[in-house]
């Protein structure tokens, strides 16, 4: 019933490809229009972000589980839903699709196909809002994972859209789309020398919370074990078709 | 239990003729209140168009499919939910339903009925940009429709709020909406002469995610022979019912 | 199992209050913050209001329907959902609920209690308007009614969102709220005058809807012979309480 | 089932300080981002106040009923939903997660981590705000949690989405985020003078709320022996898992 391991690489491949698209294409889109209002323009970002999320996961859920992210991937492992080496290629057909949305990104704007971003994101307090974000990210994905997975798609569009205002990093939380923000020299980029430090401080929030799960919901683990997202949708759809 | 083609065919005409009075209309109201903040008025733009797509879908989708656009009624037929003639027929009231609703838009916002827009969008960029929302908007549809097919209003709604923004061309991603839009001189508009690349790059983008999809989710045509939305719902409503 | 008429009598009386004041109060607030930016200001209104609309017939549906509208209220009674002086005393209710929803909020704002509105909204296209918005709504609520009554409540309020917008009188739509609005010389006023009007294009909207559904969707009477909303939410928690 | 009380109260301090978090950060980096615009500040700072809601009310609800208010689990003791001894309890934890939430905030954007608001909110009509605010918030809880529990965590979030703009103290409507807020001498600041006038009048706008629901939906005492929100989505899994 769960789809093969091509197909799946390729959903989690686009998911992440049209995700990066949105934010970069969202932030290029949004700063050329709000005549340097950055509040506006990163409204705009979060907006189309959020819903681009909600949009992708409910689209792309079934087939493997939307994480389109290498620490939710990580985390899903560290419970048994994926194998070791199925998350390594989840984050690596993750990391490939991003760096195709910055490019597709760049050619709908007539831009540079890749250009490195001198945004400065560092510090203490940038690495505390990542570790922050990816900690919420994992709260709510394991949260819902349990007993309301069909509303995953709509809580984590929901998240990262407060999670944009409420960090000082304005959220990456996923490394696949750290790195595909480091190539565009936009509103969305991030200086690659900034770049480890953002994915080790996403890492650690994203297994800081899925440890915390361990014990916060002891069945968890054991109603995992299969793809996060994609085991919730087959479910609802067996709902469908059993009524 | 299908309604017969002239009850379709009415709630595609008039589902069209919302969502066109809803992109026009929302256009000029939003670039007559936001004194020349382009950023502003495209937001409000962007929040009216998906939310009227929220609200349309849910409505006219248990009619006729709520398709209000020939490349979706393309993709259906290419998988056997539609007949060809009947998916002619959807295109040919699409079309119409577009234009009543500039008309109605214009003469909500006393303006002449008819005005020829001047606002050039041309270029391979925006081609691109009309390639990428077509593909993604059919990704979503078929994404959804397997298995969270009563999803698919607010992933549609969500898809094309975050479209507006991450294409350079604002996500036009509708044949019938591109024709209505040329016919309207306002924040919304398209010059005529760019409506055939528009039209070209959408059914382009539209048949190549239906054709992806056919590899990616092998079972989906099976799943597919009746009118995309309306099988949702009407699933949907079986499960209200018997229980 | 329906409440008897005293409770949804007040049940109607307390959301059309609490919309009321929603509409009033954000206009106030928002016209005071937004430095003379209309845009914005009717953004704010615009999401107040739609999420308002959400939150209160998710809470009061089950109880009376959630109509908050005569011009709902009217449409209900024509398909048999609501006896005609059934209709009448929600349409009074509605009403006296809507005009201490004003009251209130002035009092919240610290304005007179009371204050006639000065803002013009006359002429066909201003009348034209209100009934494209009140036909608009009902088509959404007949339309979703039969199969998808559980998401009644994100169709209006996402129907509402982009109304505002898509219509030249932002969408009244509702008799009582156009009464209440007319003792507020605040944002979101009308002009005692031009009220009359507004009514009338909006029970004509309504009603035109209403007879159009009874063609387009043949059962649709037979399966409304309850409050609209109520029904939809009561199958909505037999659903869940049998399983 | 219900999970243990030391789990219970580690879910609603994570969410309390998620939540205050939220609300504290997003008013820091709109205000910062905004340029003096209060209106676009407040419209960035309730759209995720409102995201965050649902996203950690969907997360943390299946554990421990996602009060993050000590006036919801006051009104959950009155019915019978929690014990006395418990409501205790879980304020506490509230209003300290609150408190932390505020210290990460600040940490997070740099700031130290405690500074007093000097922001006045007083007067009759701020408590009036206040009153008006909690008692709809109860009423959202209460007309949702018979019938439609499972759609708590939306109808929460868009009412407060809606609250923020229609009542003049931009409804805290939760004693827990007041007191946090007092601590912060940000955007979302309150004077810590003002707070015990706040807090009052939220715990009599819950209660009375709560009491009329008592008269308004007569069974709901019954229907509400467990944890308000813990109840709904447990049902909803209890109908994901038996299909």
């Amino acid at each position: 019933m769960k789809p093969d391991l091509s197909r799946r690489a390729a959903a989690e491949f686009l998911g992440t490809l049209f995700l990066v698209a949105a934010v970069v294409g969202s932030g290029i889109m949004a700063e050329r229009l709000s005549g340097g209002n950055v509040a506006l323009a990163l409204l705009a970002n979060t907006i189309a972000t959020g819903a681009a999320l909600v949009a992708l996961i409910l689209a792309f859920g079934p087939i493997a589980g939307a994480h389109f992210n290498p620490v939710v991937s990580l985390a899903d492992a560290m419970e048994g839903g994926l194998t070791w080496p199925e998350a390594g290629m989840y984050a690596i057909v993750q990391i490939a699709g991003g760096i195709v949305g910055t490019v597709l990104a760049h050619a709908m704007f007539r831009l540079p196909i890749i250009s490195l971003s001198h945004h400065v994101r560092s510090g203490p307090s940038q690495m505390l809002s990542e570790f922050v974000a990816a900690f919420g990210l994992l709260c709510v994905i394991w949260g819902c994972a349990r007993s309301c997975a069909s509303t995953v798609p709509f809580a984590v569009g929901a998240y990262i859209t407060a999670a944009y205002w409420f960090t000082a990093s304005t959220s990456f939380a996923n490394p696949a789309v750290t790195i595909a923000r480091s190539l565009s020299n936009t509103f969305a980029g991030i200086r690659p020398l900034d770049v480890p430090g953002f994915i080790l401080a996403q890492v650690a929030g994203g297994a800081a919370a899925t440890l915390l799960f361990r014990w916060l919901v002891p069945d968890l683990p054991a109603a995992a074990k299969d793809v996060v997202l994609a085991r919730a949708v087959d479910e609802t759809a067996a709902r469908d078709f059993a009524s």
